[in-house]
């Protein structure tokens, strides 16, 4: 199949992107190039602009166009709960849920002693500076629960013992909608072991 | 939720494309911004390159980056045998199939009294230009069996009578790998109509 050559470029880079197979590409290519020309130039300028001004947050690690991300610009937010994340994009999940008025701390990874990523690969100390200027601040570690996300998790308890923040971890347990049936063993357990009195 | 601006714009134009919801156009700019600096470029300039190089075949309304497509120029592909067409799109599902070895005539459109479409608006009279060029060509209607692709397919062989032109169409049945519970009652009409003798 020989596809006119500046088609086949598009397919080619709709195909580097996540979940885009390529059937999916050939149809998101025809269907850029059917675009208006105005569009067309919107869309590559976009391109171009989302990677030149988009830095990380100097605070959290947020992305963001200017020199403080929109939540640590944001006066109402609560500066002393912030919630570790490991990657950028949770942020969006947790916003989109609209129920968290605290801040954010990006990671940007996770220790794994098995990838040779160690503590000082990710963004702790930038952490412990911030704990460090504040009174009384709580953190919530909302880190996946894989081996990855436990041994940072335990990590983060550890080198903040006897200061005076509280720590607390997201819920596990069963996600709402979910089949019990189709769940797996671990949530299973973990769902039991953290039950809770429904009189609470 | 508030993306930074240029993120916005960027996942804004994602969902313009097809089968892209604001969950995946999120998913895409992101992975879009993780790209390197200069696959970004490339990237930007594919979308503009092939918008402006990308024009249609003189001959049969393929999209090419030359003045006739790369199938028209083929010197092996059999010219008498013309396959027509609704959208250049389906050449490349004719394409990929590798089992097709004439040219095709892309229509850019159906006849649809209903939405005012005539035979006129669509790309017709080019075709009937090519036809009388050729000796004992051979046409294959490969429209939709909608109620568009059969005028269409009806009109063609009315004003090709008499012409020395012969004309098919694709068969009608079922498609290969289909469960035959789950198929409409049209298809099955047609596939009961057109059967085969196993001995064929």
């Amino acid at each position: 199949m020989n596809y006119p050559k500046d088609l086949a470029t598009l397919i080619n880079y709709y195909e580097k992107l996540p979940g885009i197979g390529s059937k999916s590409a050939e149809r998101l290519a025809i269907a850029t190039i059917e675009l208006k020309e105005e569009e067309i130039t919107e869309f590559s300028d976009a391109l171009k602009n989302a990677k030149k001004n988009l830095s990380r947050c100097s605070v959290c690690g947020h992305i963001t166009d200017q020199e403080l991300c929109d939540i640590c610009r944001d006066e109402t937010r609560n500066k002393n709960l912030i919630c570790v994340i490991e990657d950028y994009k949770n942020i969006f999940a947790f916003e989109k849920s609209g129920k968290f008025n605290g801040t954010y701390h990006v990671l940007n990874g996770l220790i794994s002693p098995l990838d040779d990523i160690g503590p000082e690969d990710i963004n702790l100390n930038s952490l412990i500076v911030r704990l460090e200027k504040l009174k009384n601040p709580e953190l919530i570690l909302a880190l996946k629960p894989t081996i990855e996300g436990e041994a940072t998790t335990m990590y983060i308890k550890k080198i903040l013992e006897g200061k005076n923040v509280t720590i607390s971890r997201l819920a596990y347990g069963i996600p709402i909608g979910a089949e019990i049936d189709y769940l797996d063993n671990i949530t299973l357990e973990k769902a039991l072991e953290d039950r809770k009195k429904i009189s609470e």
